[in-house]
């Protein structure tokens, strides 16, 4: 798509007081990427943290974009998939920002997926005590979820993204074109965050996707609006609650379930990726609602017949593989990082676009959720 | 000195909006630092992190003093020294925080002199990102400058705190007593800070320390107030430019020639130490003024007078061991962090207590006024 063509894009703006900043959706913008952040910084040099499989489909364009707008460029490239998400790598890519002699007003780009996101971000939070950043989210997952709201981290042997920083960018470009790039599987798995911000509090949301999802991924003009209102739905809880003292808590419908699926899969992605485990996530965080009693098992059925329908799993019984008994499973449930003073905090919900903070939820209740689902 | 007889310490308020926080300045505040903590946070929990001389002397007590208030502890010991700030330690640091279990709301204690304060912040700000924090100084550098202001770091290949955070601790505990633990060596290079809040804007302060320094090297009453209108002075500062981009860069004076002698004699501390190099570049920016017609020789040579009378080194050539040539010394100053666009940023003055930032010094002035003094 040439650059006149190209519509024009969608902007999502992320409200922080002086860390405000804008996500902007839409066609062509590598291709622009230049000229926006000539026109938005005064950025003379950047670095572009990317990882090999993204860096080949679409580096050439970006730093041709870059160049043309007389910036200079510093390729940063990293191993593809999680294991780039350590102190090592860590370590490399600050070092290689600082070796580009990049000054404090200069830029650091995530160009790739939730990985590269979370790790640039971090390198550019403590190269030079922060420098610029901006996200270029390049899978669905990115530019719906990990690339809005200043999370970052890495992974170490007590768990996932248990070292970072609140870091925020200054701008996220996020290109709906390089999403035809990605594998069906992977798009699916981003999908299911898609899907939550219809569960957590936008009912009609949720009803719209139910409609439409097929243009979603087939590209069409419902593809853009999904990841628009998805970002927005982001940015206004993360504008509420920067920092996840309190509302942000929400973001993690589907999470306490999925991360237990994720650790109990020792994060093989061949069995499981983290899309799929928020999708199995969210079916079990309805389901135990109803449980519950609160919320119908109406509700439960209507979300897992939507994800089943796009081809994503909805129950345990899908994961390829052992799982662990259902006892170990609550053990890694205890672990999760949310546990606060040894009480259950769990996302549940009251039905479709109801979700909430439920504190103090009994271990002896989830436990036996989670019993009478492996004899199924 | 018990309990009871202590005398009411100083309190000095670091004002930044939701992240102020005391600095509390007195005698017997290891063995009280139980209590203040208990009754200023709820955490169930501390890390303690030190390094093993610190440790050896002192940590028996505030282990003792915080678990009369019911306050877990777990102490993190590094080896003391500038080579425990990389990432090597970093990693090991943060690991041991996470390993010890906890909580966002629990608190890292930074228990050392400088470089515990800077490994001990930066891994306080990246274990779950962003832990509770509290610097307990026990160098009089870190007491009066280090402590203070929220900047924490590590060294790389690339320099030294090129990587790092602003992360602002929520509570200081300054123990005058331990200073009398340091040698006199160690206790001078600290002393060269405090002299410097008088030279950046307080010449009452500098004329009053002309007066009293034996008192503050003896441990009389002139201690706690030099060290409290240090930490005052420090706090207005930051307060103003929390992540200097404008005023905060007065706390370098005389820094910039200070890093390219630490660079130029390869931070061996058996040559140089950090407060030496800081106070023969107080007298070498005070001297370059007065060159520049900026402000009277007579200005230069009282400081450099009172830096010699406390037994500090005012001079490049009371240095051991061979320098190289100017140029080389200039290439440091070049190569510094506070270099932007290229252009030389310098803290110069106009006479006692007051300095200045100057943007855009010749660089060919600088490096002739090094010739001169490397001829001398």
């Amino acid at each position: 798509m040439t650059e006149a063509s190209a519509a024009a894009p969608t902007i999502v703006p992320v409200k922080l007081g002086d860390r405000s900043y804008d996500i902007v959706i839409g066609s062509g913008l590598i291709e622009r990427a230049g000229r926006e952040i000539a026109d938005r910084t005064d950025a003379m040099r950047v670095a572009i943290v990317s990882d090999e499989t993204v860096a080949g489909l679409h580096l050439e364009r970006l730093t041709h974009s870059l160049n043309a707008a007389g910036v200079h460029v510093t390729p940063i490239i990293v191993a593809p998939g999680e294991k780039s998400k350590g102190f090592a790598t860590l370590e490399t890519v600050t070092n290689a920002i600082l070796s580009a002699r990049l000054e404090r007003g200069d830029i650091v780009i995530a160009f790739g997926g939730g990985v590269i996101g979370d790790l640039a971000g971090f390198a550019a939070g403590i190269a030079r005590r922060g420098m610029g950043f901006i996200q270029m989210p390049t899978s669905l997952l990115a530019q719906v979820d990990s690339s809005v709201g200043g999370k970052t981290g890495i992974n170490t042997i007590h768990g996932k993204n248990l070292v970072g920083l609140f870091y925020q960018p200054q701008l996220v470009l996020a290109d709906t074109d390089v999403l035809d790039t990605l594998s069906p599987r992977e798009f699916r798995a981003g999908y299911a965050e898609v899907a939550k911000y219809g569960l957590i509090d936008r009912p009609d949301f949720f009803a719209w996707l139910e409609k439409n999802w097929r243009g979603i991924f087939e590209g069409g003009p419902e593809r853009t609006e999904a990841i628009a209102v998805s970002c927005r739905s982001k940015a206004d809880v993360v504008a509420r609650d920067e920092r996840e003292t309190g509302d942000r808590a929400l973001l993690n419908l589907g999470h306490t379930f999925g991360h237990a699926l994720e650790t109990a899969t020792h994060y093989d992605s061949s069995r499981l990726v983290h899309g799929e485990a928020v999708a199995i996530g969210m079916v079990l965080a309805h389901q135990f609602s109803a449980k519950m009693n609160l919320a119908s098992p109406d509700d439960a059925a209507r979300v897992e017949t939507h994800l089943r329908m796009v081809g994503l799993p909805t129950s345990i019984h899908e994961i390829p593989g052992d799982l662990p008994p259902a006892g170990r499973l609550m053990e890694y449930i205890a672990q999760d990082k949310k546990v606060a003073r040894g009480a259950l905090t769990f996302i549940l919900t009251r039905g479709i676009g109801q979700s909430f903070i439920a504190k103090d939820v009994p271990a002896s209740a989830v436990l036996s959720f989670l019993q009478e689902k492996q004899q199924r």
